[in-house]
C-alpha cells in the first residue's frame, strides 16, 4: 500500500481554518530569531539524521511546554519536569531511535548528559535546555555516539535548518509535518513527528514550535491550542511514553499572534499525524451531539474513535453504522438509551472515496458535543507491529 | 493462515483445572431432562443451519441468565429482560445471521414473535421461553423464515440434539464450542458461541449451560462462574449488543454441582472463544501483581490485554516488554510510579511457540492482583473485519 503522500501546500486538511491572508513560507525556514540544525549518530540505519538541535537567539524567549501523563514517563520527560525552567527554554535537542524510556538511573543521567552537552555547545544554562527523545523502549542510550551528534548538530545550526531538523527526528512517518507561515507581521514555524502510541494526553509524539509573535502566557496558549488538535486525536488510543510539544516565542515582531494561527497549524499537524499514524490509509472524525453531559459526549466520541470494528469500516469502506451504535452503547452500558437507528448516525463518507471521512451520531440525550479525529486500520497497522523488533 | 483446530479433549487449556474425576461425554448428548434442535431458515449461507432451538422436559427447572450491559442492546435482549421469568426458563430460542438489534419497534415485536413461536410449538408460557440472536446488526429480521425455522427445530427435537444446537448458533466461529461432562452423579452440557465484539460486560456473544444438577442459588452461581471466566476475557474491547448467557438445572440427578465445574466448563470455553476470537491466532494471558488497588490491579490489566501494540507483539512473537509497560503507565496516568524496567516483568512466553502465552507484570505498590486473557492482533482480524459487510 503506498503511502497517501500529500500535497505541497500544508493547510489540505477539510477540518483546518486558517486565518485569512496566511502566507506559506520554505518550511526550511524558521521564525526569525531560532536555528536549528541535524546530524547522524547511527541510531536510524542508512545514513539516516536522528538528532536534531533547535536553539532560540533571544534571551527573554517565553516559553510552554506539554508533556505526557503517562506513568512511565521516558528519562528525558523526567528531566523536563524536574529541571527545566519551562517558561524560559531556549534550546531543545532531540534523539529519533531510540526512546530512553524504561532505562533506569542510567537513562535518565543519559538525558542530563544531553542536556549538559547542548547547553555547553551552545554556551546556555542546562535549565534552559529541553530534551526530547523517541524510537525503541528499553534500550540504553549509546550516550557516546549521541553526543557526537549533537556536536555536529550545534556546528552546523542555521536559520534555514528547519527542514533539516524535521527529518531527524522523524521515525516510522511516512513524510515530514512542518510549516512555515506568516500573517499578521509575524512568523510561525512548527516541525512534528508522529508513529504509533497516538492517543491524549498528548497525541502528538513531539512537536516543535517557534514564533517571533509576542504571546503574554504560552501556557494558555499552548494548552488551548492543543486542547483542540493533539487532544482530539487517536491511532491506537496509546498514550506514549514520550509524548512532548514545546512553543517558544520571542515576541521579536512586536505583535500577538493573530487568533486561530497557532490552532490552524497544531491542528493541520495532528490531523497530519493521524493520516500518517502506521499503517493509516484514511483519517475519520467522528462528530457526536445531544450527549446528556460533555464527560459523556467525550466518552461516546473515543469509544467510536478507538473501536478496531469501526476503524476497520473506515479501512474497508464499509458504511457500517450498527458498528458505530454498538460502540455507543458501550460507552453508555447501564445507561437508558433510546435505541439507535439509521437515522440517528451519518455514515455515508464511510464508503466514500475520499481519504477524510465524517460520520456523525446524535443520541438526543441533552445538548453536548464533542469530536476526535481516528486513523483507520489495516494490514500495514498489523505488519508495522508484529514485525516491528524490540 | 489455518485455524488452531483443538484437539479432541474438551479441557486443552494449560489455565482450566477441572474437578477430579470428571468425564468427558458425546457432547452431542444433552444433560438428562432436555432436548434441542436446528434448522435452516436461510439467514447463513450453503445450507448451514442458523436457527436453533432448546428445551428442559422438567416444569420446575431453575434458570440464571446474563445479559448484555450494553445500551444499545438487541430486541432479544431487551425481550429477556423484559417478559421472561429469569427463574423459570424452560427453553431458548436462538437465531444465527441476524443479531436483531438496532431494529426498532419492528424488531422488538419480531423478537416477542420468535419467542411465541417456540412457547406455542412447545405448549409452554411465553415468559418461560428465552430469546438469543447474532449475526449482522440493524438489518430487519425475514420473520416468516425464522418462524418456519422454530417450528422445523422443533419437530426435530432430541436429547442427542446438542451438537445439531451448537452447530446453528454459529456465525463467524472457525470451530464449535461445546461439552457434556459427568462427575459427582450429575451431568452437565454446554454450548457456546464466539466472533468479534467480546469484553465484559459479558464476553461471550451466547451460551448455553444445562444440568441435571441441583442448583440453589442459579444467579449466585453463574454470577461467581462468569466472573471467572467470560468476565475476564477480551478480543477486541467491544461489548456486544446481543450477549447471553443462560444456565438451567432440572436438579433431577439430586446432587449439587461439583465445586469447580461449573467455573472450569465456563473458563474452557471462554479461552476458546477468545482463541478463536475474529483471526485469532495465540491467546495470551496477563497476570498483574502488585496493585494499589483491585480497581488499579484490574485497570493495569486491562489496559495491556486491549492494547493493539501487546496484541500485534503476541502475534508476531515479539517480547517485547516496552509496549507492556508503556500501557501500564498509560492505565496509571498522572499517578506516581517507580519506573517499570524488564526486571518488572515476564514476557518471555511471547516469543515462544506455544499457543498459549503468559504474561506477567510486578508494580510494587501493593497487595493486589488482577488477571485477562486476549485475543493477539493479526492480518486475520482486519481482513475479517474490513471485508465484512453490513
Amino acid at each position: 500500500m503506498s503511502a497517501p503522500e500529500p500535497e505541497s501546500t500544508f493547510f489540505r486538511s477539510r477540518w483546518v481554518d486558517p486565518p485569512a491572508g496566511v502566507e506559506e513560507l520554505d518550511p526550511a525556514q524558521l521564525a526569525p530569531g531560532f536555528r536549528a540544525g541535524a546530524a547522524h549518530c547511527g541510531l536510524k540505519g542508512g545514513g539516516k539524521t536522528d538528532v536534531g538541535l533547535l536553539a532560540c537567539d533571544a534571551e527573554d524567549v517565553s516559553s510552554s511546554i506539554l508533556l505526557t501523563r503517562n506513568a512511565s514517563a521516558a528519562a528525558p520527560v523526567r528531566v523536563c519536569r524536574e529541571r527545566c525552567e519551562r517558561g524560559a527554554i531556549r534550546a531543545a535537542v532531540v534523539n529519533a531511535g531510540n526512546a530512553n524510556a524504561e532505562t533506569g538511573e542510567q537513562g535518565y543521567a543519559d538525558a542530563v548528559a544531553m542536556c549538559d552537552s547542548a547547553a555547553a555547545q551552545l554556551g546556555l544554562r542546562p535549565e534552559s535546555v529541553a530534551v526530547a527523545e523517541t524510537g525503541v523502549i528499553g534500550v540504553p542510550l549509546p550516550l557516546e555516539a549521541v553526543l557526537g551528534g549533537i556536536g555536529e548538530a550545534a556546528g552546523g545550526l542555521s536559520p534555514a535548518g528547519g527542514a533539516a531538523f524535521s527529518d531527524a527526528i522523524l521515525t516510522t512517518d511516512r513524510w515530514p509535518k512542518r510549516c512555515t507561515v506568516r500573517v499578521g507581521g509575524v512568523t510561525l514555524s512548527a516541525q512534528a513527528k508522529g508513529g504509533g502510541m497516538i492517543q491524549p494526553n498528548m497525541a502528538t509524539m513531539l512537536c516543535f514550535v517557534q514564533t517571533d509573535a509576542v504571546v503574554e502566557d504560552p501556557d494558555a496558549a499552548l494548552r488551548a491550542a492543543c486542547d483542540a488538535s493533539f487532544e482530539r486525536i487517536t491511532v491506537d488510543g496509546q498514550m506514549s511514553t514520550n509524548d512532548t510539544l514545546l512553543l517558544q516565542a520571542t515576541g521579536a515582531a512586536g505583535a500577538p499572534l493573530p487568533g486561530g494561527l497557532l490552532e490552524a497549524v497544531l491542528l493541520q499537524l495532528a490531523i497530519e499525524v493521524v493520516a500518517d499514524g502506521e499503517g493509516s490509509s484514511r483519517v475519520g472524525r467522528v462528530q457526536v451531539d445531544g450527549a446528556a453531559s460533555q464527560a459523556e459526549a467525550e466518552r461516546v466520541a473515543r469509544a467510536i474513535a478507538n473501536s478496531p470494528l469501526v476503524k476497520t469500516a473506515l479501512f474497508g469502506r464499509d458504511p457500517n453504522w450498527g458498528r458505530i451504535a454498538q460502540a455507543a452503547g458501550m460507552a453508555l452500558a447501564g445507561e437508558e438509551l433510546e435505541e439507535i437507528g439509521a437515522e440517528n448516525i451519518e455514515n455515508t463518507e464511510l464508503a466514500g472515496e475520499e481519504s477524510e471521512a465524517e460520520i456523525g451520531l446524535r443520541l438526543d440525550r441533552g445538548e453536548h458535543s464533542a469530536h476526535v479525529w481516528f486513523s483507520d486500520l489495516g494490514y500495514e497497522y498489523v505488519r508495522i507491529n508484529a514485525e516491528y523488533t524490540t
